[in-house]
């Protein structure tokens, strides 16, 4: 490939976009590292590519013989259980794709303050765990029993409220099939940020729902108000309305960026001819998607699905590309079988929450 | 601990400093991992908390069989090596303290365009590898060899310039005995991210010396003037200045943030009482640290030192504080066996390159 000049490439012909960042969101977005969108190849995220939202601090756990866990409240047989009595259970392996809820923050207008995420706070791991189920079983709910909540280590202060990170499910979605207390993430112990020695997965869900550093599980007779339950992860564009929990994730699809970029600009460098565009799409729940499309300077084109690989984890999609030099937007955008399209446009939200806009992309053709 | 309230922690009491930074930091910020500050506490940092300064985009290199690394140029015996010819070679394993050389360019004022660290752009790791000298002895430098080349696979545009990531050695340089081509991290294969299957590490060195995705090694009879050699990394004040190229890391030291942080601010709440301050410090080319120090509210005290855990390894660090109820800056900072010590503001330089200012952390202590 020669070298070329080319003026979007030239950083002296290049306007910068002033996002007026604040310096504490460029401090998230330090601490809180998203997937590198090249690497979507990969069918399961490599260690260290995985997208992490560490609220506070991650805990230091230095070994998981100085760690138990303590199920509690309003259950029949209270439990305290050491790591190695929780992997003698019967356990599961299970493909999970989790996102942020925050994911696409950066892109609203006005902007909420929080992490400023682009598109990728995104991951698929393999995770093994212990069913929450059998845990529940063995404790016993009492009959008065309206919320399960699961405390993490990591503590800090959020919206002013100091506190263990903490949410909350109903007795029906904890005791649903596919809630996991993990241990493993493919096939190796928890990494430390990754929740170390044991976290919830709750597949299907945006990622605040998988408490990591699991601590104790308290079984309450009325709605749990932790801040994390009823403080944020809510739905709201207006804040006096009572708005809406966050629960499953939206349909999303992300392509790979085509070609060669430029280091601070991230725009791209295509060469003419056949390109194959490839990326990933999911939606929350276990809802299949149902189609991905790809549009080329506002042509929509049908990709081709890779084969599904498990209920939650997610699809590969294609699309040949025939580029013939150019300035092009290309934008992808996926449908789940429930009629879910992603919209071209961020809804607004005040937390910043739920944006699963279309993902667009500059190249440039040569 | 019970909840409590407390201004600076209260998000509406709180002023926002708005940083003016640029949507394309932010987007390199997302891309481009810190390490963790409390996982300082390793003495190797784990998987996916080394950071990362990807200029290009990870290549994809599906497996190490289709993968060779050339070497040629001005050599007496050009070679096309697979990965098991070199890992056959003798080896060894280094304990090495990598730091970014813009860590710290989110401190400068003005600010130079780029990847906008604060403190976090460091990490330790044990690499295994083959001393580069025995290839090179084998190739055999000619008389006139003046530069040998590393291409990464790795391309894109930096500068407006197109090429392959790439950097150059003297030839004493090279055939220093602690240069090596890495095949494992940390005992596993190399993660793609951190350049699989085989990188350059320059012990001692800013990490831009340590090409990643290794492809070939090219001889030449004279200064290599590749964009990554010339164009940057260089500490300029004056754009019309020859400059000084990077080499070295400097004498730095940050310290883990005592207690627990505001979710957004970062802020720190500590109880009072008895505080071990813990950190690391390290310096460049295999120079010890003497000292570390650490201030409170501006009075400085010496820390105690970890034993050494080898010539390249960052060095673990104490200070005991007896904290009362009050509003506190901690400062802590380095001086290495040359006498070099942090200093208390950061030095401009134009590519925001070198800044080794001592870290200061807010805490409240209730």
């Amino acid at each position: 490939m020669p070298r070329a000049h080319h003026p979007i490439f030239d950083p002296a012909e290049r306007e910068l976009t002033d996002g007026g960042f604040a310096r504490e969101e460029v401090r998230l977005a330090n601490r809180n590292p998203g997937t590198l969108l090249e690497t979507l190849r990969y069918d399961v995220t490599p260690p260290g590519l995985h997208y992490l939202l560490i609220h506070f601090d991650v805990p230091h756990v230095a070994s998981a013989a100085d760690w138990t866990l303590d199920i509690g409240g309003l259950v029949e047989r209270p439990l305290k259980l050491t790591l190695d009595e929780i992997k003698r259970c019967a356990h599961r392996t299970l493909r999970v794709t989790l996102e942020c809820a925050g994911n696409g923050r950066a892109a609203m207008s006005p902007r909420p303050r929080g992490q400023p995420w682009h598109h990728e706070a995104v991951g698929t791991a393999e995770w093994t765990g212990t069913p929450l189920r059998t845990l529940l079983e063995r404790v016993g709910l009492a009959a008065n029993a309206r919320d399960v909540v699961f405390y993490g280590r990591d503590r800090g202060f959020n919206g002013g409220i100091e506190h263990d990170y903490a949410r909350s499910l109903s007795p029906e979605q904890a005791l649903g099939e596919d809630v996991l207390l993990a241990w493993a993430m493919n096939g190796a112990p928890l990494l430390p940020q990754h929740g170390f020695p044991l976290r919830l997965i709750l597949p299907g869900w945006y990622g605040m729902a998988s408490v990591k550093w699991l601590d104790r599980i308290e079984v309450i007779d009325r709605p749990f108000d932790g801040y994390q339950q009823v403080g944020t992860y809510i739905y709201r564009e207006r804040a006096d309305e009572p708005g809406v929990p966050i629960t499953t994730m939206r349909a999303k699809s992300l392509m790979v960026p085509p070609g060669i970029p430029d280091m601070y600009s991230r725009q791209r460098l295509v060469e003419f001819g056949r390109v194959e565009l490839f990326g990933r799409a999911w939606s929350g729940a276990g809802v299949p998607i149902a189609k991905v499309e790809v549009a080329v300077n506002g042509r929509w084109h049908e990709a081709v699905l890779d084969p599904e690989a498990g209920r939650y984890a997610w699809r590969g999609w294609r699309f040949e590309w025939q580029a013939t030099p150019g300035e092009y937007e290309l934008i992808c955008r996926a449908t789940d079988s429930n009629g879910e399209r992603q919209p071209l446009e961020p809804r607004f939200d005040r937390g910043g929450f739920g944006n699963n806009a279309a993902q667009r992309v500059q190249v440039t053709v040569r």
